[in-house]
């Protein structure tokens, strides 16, 4: 079996004994595991979330149109991205699995409020933002099933501020599966990347070291051989019309009391627990 | 009639002439329509997109295991913010509509790529984890239709690099109204903010100056007069159960061919265009 290699994408500001003894926790959970462990701790690097003009070295091509995505596809294509990038494309080549792991994505800590809103916080939204370069992790042709890191798994770690019954669709926050969509399938899936079942701390309600706290506890097999969660294959929806789903795949779904996803619900119910559990 | 407020929060890197003009024309309608118009340009004063230690002035009260919100809470009620926020928090009071514009959340311009990952940009989302302060925006008590800022108005204004039918339930994006759940749910209705139709500039191919391109080009009446989107009330939850739907509201409900919302879809067809269109 080869070594696989995990990138940790690490997003909280303390610098406290807790969170230190979490990721510390994580990494060695997964060294356990046989995995290479690479961390990306933003807020320890001060990681700019913000996508700027100054991510590109040198002149860019059109400075009275600035456009973002175009020209660090050119910087890419002509090795001119800022530094920090750069090393975060090399952890991401390397990487065959990506964790995403932020342990207040929807609270502050002890307060149980969905601080960062519903969402992953900025700083880690910028990792997204300024990583996730057009041409290195995605084309127009390159997407979703199809896309450039098909062969790669990632998956989401963080904590609520919410038992699990608030974030049910007949719960106050409404259903988490809808939550996770946008991300899951928006940033993950579409850069081709197999979603595997996100790690939700449910409200815990005491965070200490010796909690079920390692972002991987009680977590088995290890993420790296687990099955992901289902996701259309690209090629399902017809490039030449629009990217409409194909009548002939809309037929034999006719009879399926749900829709395709969360956001492929076809006006049915949604698959239950489609964004949260891998072979539903 | 009183003179309404409103607060544009603006995020696009160009400070070339088309997005000039764009601001600029959104400017001056609001002003016609009687407005008096606020404007947070956040790439123009870099604003810090990372919620961090430096947010507070003075000393942390609990420095081993710093927590962002419970520390901005405690310093915005000792007036120890930092600056910035404090400006923001100003503007917000004031505010009688907040429109949150980027040009670019799901492209990037001309290459029609869903370049902020089916979300707002993380400059942007710095300013939703950070002006929204604990205390200040929301409590647990005074959250959705009982939020702090109930009297307000909120709307969403965007490009897509996709048209409209990639963004339906049928097409390869998933449906928009899933997308914007989070957003729209999870940070604007969970302050209470009245959420009016986002504002969807579906796949401009040609943006210029003339184009519809003022951010509430074409759009009738003022937003400051428009119904806002529908959203359950907070009361139809059972605090004393887990926040769980009424089972009166359910049963009134039964009869329904769809779900309440986006999120609370009670296992039934979602409530069609419920996140684009108000009276649906």
């Amino acid at each position: 079996m080869t070594t696989k290699t995990v990138l940790l994408v690490y997003a909280h500001q303390s610098a406290g004994s807790f969170n230190a003894a979490v990721k510390t926790a994580a990494v060695d959970e997964l060294k356990k595991q046989g995995c290479r462990v690479l961390v990306s701790d933003l807020y320890e690097v001060k990681f700019k979330a913000t996508a700027t003009e100054d991510d590109i070295t040198g002149a860019v091509k059109n400075p009275e149109h600035f456009c973002y995505g175009n020209e660090t596809m050119l910087a890419w294509q002509e090795a001119r991205l800022a530094s920090d990038i750069v090393d975060e494309h090399k952890k991401l080549k390397e990487a065959d699995l990506v964790i995403f792991q932020s342990l207040t994505i929807f609270i502050v800590n002890f307060l149980k409020f969905p601080m960062y809103w519903f969402s992953v916080p900025a700083i880690m939204k910028g990792w997204m933002d300024r990583v996730l370069t057009l041409g290195f992790a995605y084309t127009l042709e390159k997407r979703y099933s199809e896309g450039i890191f098909r062969d790669k798994k990632a998956m989401l770690s963080f904590t609520t501020g919410s038992h699990e019954t608030m974030f049910s669709s007949n719960g106050i926050n409404g259903d988490m599966n809808v939550t996770l969509w946008p991300i899951q399938n928006g940033v993950l899936n579409y850069c081709g990347f197999q979603v595997l079942a996100p790690q939700i701390f449910w409200a815990p309600t005491h965070l200490s070291p010796e909690a079920p706290a390692g972002p991987l506890g009680g977590r088995r097999p290890p993420p790296s051989n687990e099955a992901p969660l289902a996701f259309p294959p690209a090629d399902i929806f017809d490039k030449g019309k629009g990217f409409q789903l194909k009548p002939e795949v809309r037929e034999k779904q006719a009879d399926s009391p749900f829709g395709l996803t969360v956001g492929h619900h076809l006006e049915k119910p949604l698959p239950p627990q489609s964004q949260m559990k891998a072979g539903v």
